[in-house]
């Protein structure tokens, strides 16, 4: 496979220079800001990407999951931090294992159960290094409540012998797309404010936290800005997508800070009369939005979803024609489910494929 | 992984009495009324069950997608029936390949440009049998319009050296999901007419019809004793979903005629005041349908979405307590882009997960 053309479909294409442009981008405003940078693996789930962003200046990758963070792992990705709970036995071990090939992973908790049982767990291996934990703060879906419950959860760790407190993950997921400009900037200015109320009441406990973790691609200018944030945790920002588009930039307008470097690439399998079937779906698509992919290079156009294999677009205002065998881009919905979808990203340059990458934790939900 | 609850989460589990009986009743259903039974492989993607309806007597597997009837090939399975068309250079090599290792695989075809491509590029590899396809009916979607149209596309076949028509694909997918059942009955009867019809022309032209193909899960019963209709191409009924039970049955009430075999089981990650917070998010259901996944096992809760990896559990009305670590299973709303999430099936017997089976075509929508 040479070229954009040879791709077979329906695909993601790569495009290599507005990729390095958005890392570059994200890591220049962070680091301008003195704040560290652990982008979420979540959305790419492909070790190349991660290491494009260690070389960039990451330090590290985030995982939404256990078996997520095994992959990148044995990709030899460092700095590793799963942003959800790892929660019953069989995970705990596994848990433990990756702590003790890669020391540097930490983990959340917000339960002093699980942080019990994380404890006696590691006392049980008999080795190793204390597991670095972070309280996992509430904004709406998991965490434990900011304040005193999170300071009291701290000090439960603190006073475990196998566990470390590591700091505190503040991620409000709806901050991320709250519209508009304004608005954002408010909710997320009050929802990390009390992660930093939170850090300034363990320091008067005594209980040191050099580390406060959290922010989006929606949210970054704004979290960058808090100096009671250490760390970001954008995902997004490297391929972005339809929906990040919506959330509004500063001139009221969309929100052009990233560019969309990731396509979905279809052929045209059918040629009804008004019509083109393409051989992408509800397979080759997000379908958790309630807008459609967005075709590039041809107008009048709006794609319709026609089941688990095609899409259907109604060719009466189109800008141009379209015949059997086309190739048609779409700019997907949301980035993170439909990456999800696909075993490999072609990273081109301009209409050379450079390379292939494995997108070797899809699926990896575990 | 010896039971039910050892399975790591979020994962499919399949129930493998209700699999074996939906199997079972769709088989001897369609033996009774004298037509053939070539199941469709885009719900599954897995060799196994694949294997599974062959010992009950189907006469092979469809496949959506090239690459999809290549890894059933790999695996053995026979009598493969690609229903997408396949267009351009490259994928026409693949499929006269395949065409050459499985001499009993079909293709559909709903255009003359890609009738010729095809005859040609079997000429120039020049050997095999000619290459068996299927006019493609269009019903809404892809196809040739029933009738003179497809008549016209059929005696193109007949005139071209390299290629010979096998048939006709009646596939309309709207009909499958037409509610109330009677509609149903209306629909699939003045559809699958129209391809009775066009069969008949085709006779009257001198051209033999020996295989018309189509129908779904919710039009199995009306098309069966359809006497021009000779082989059905059901997939959903192995494991049934949220949207078939949705779709009424003859009572008027739920589509009872096959059990719901197939669940996703979550675990409980995060439990803030009166919430339950799973491991289940847009990448382990099926996000295309305007209901969300159902839980078993408790009443009074709705599952909500909360983003990729998670979904929330409001509590106020369950009628049982749920805890962290607590497992909950849930019906996925719409079966084929679930399963497509997923690269194993744990099959059950009772709580004993009896084997894994890998959905080797997961993903493979080229």
């Amino acid at each position: 496979m040479q070229f954009r053309g040879d791709v077979p479909t329906p695909a993601l294409l790569l495009d290599l220079d507005a990729f390095e442009d958005n890392v570059q981008k994200m890591a220049a405003h962070l680091a301008t800001r003195g704040k560290a940078f652990r982008p979420h693996g979540k959305t790419h789930k492909c070790p190349e990407v991660a290491r494009a962003l260690i070389r960039a200046g990451a330090v590290g990758c985030c995982a939404a999951r256990l078996s997520e963070a095994e992959v990148f792992a044995q990709s030899g990705i460092p700095g590793l931090l799963i942003t959800t709970a790892v929660i019953g036995r069989d995970k705990i071990a596994r848990a433990l294992a990756l702590a003790s090939s890669a020391p540097d992973t930490m983990f959340v908790v917000d339960d002093r159960q699980n942080v019990r049982d994380i404890n006696e767990a590691a006392a049980a291996r008999g080795k190793g290094e204390p597991v670095k934990v972070l309280v996992d703060l509430f904004f709406g879906r998991t965490g434990i409540a900011p304040g005193q419950p999170a300071v009291e959860l701290a000090q439960l760790i603190e006073s475990l012998p196998n566990i470390t407190f590591g700091g505190l993950q503040s991620y409000d997921g709806a901050a991320a797309h709250t519209t508009p400009y304004d608005a954002r900037s408010t909710r997320t200015k009050a929802t990390m404010g009390k992660a930093v109320a939170t850090k300034a009441m363990l320091e008067r406990a005594g209980i040191a936290c050099p580390l406060v973790t959290g922010g989006s691609t929606g949210t970054y200018r704004f979290d960058s800005e808090n100096p009671g944030i250490t760390e970001l945790q954008p995902g997004s920002f490297v391929f972005m997508d339809m929906e990040y588009g919506t959330i509004g930039g500063p001139d009221g307008t969309e929100y052009r800070d990233f560019k969309n470097a990731i396509t979905v690439v279809t052929t045209v399998v059918s040629r009804p009369p008004g019509f083109a079937i393409v051989d992408g779906g509800y397979k080759a698509f997000s379908t958790d939005r309630p807008f459609t992919p967005r075709p590039i290079g041809i107008d009048g156009v709006t794609y319709g979803w026609a089941g688990d294999e095609h899409g259907r677009l109604d060719l009466s205002n189109a800008s141009r024609d379209v015949k059997l065998g086309d190739r048609i881009e779409f700019i997907p919905p949301h980035i993170d489910p439909t990456v999800n979808l696909y075993d490999h990203i072609y990273a081109l340059r301009g209409d050379r494929v450079e390379a292939v990458w494995p997108i070797a934790a899809r699926g990896k939900s575990q």
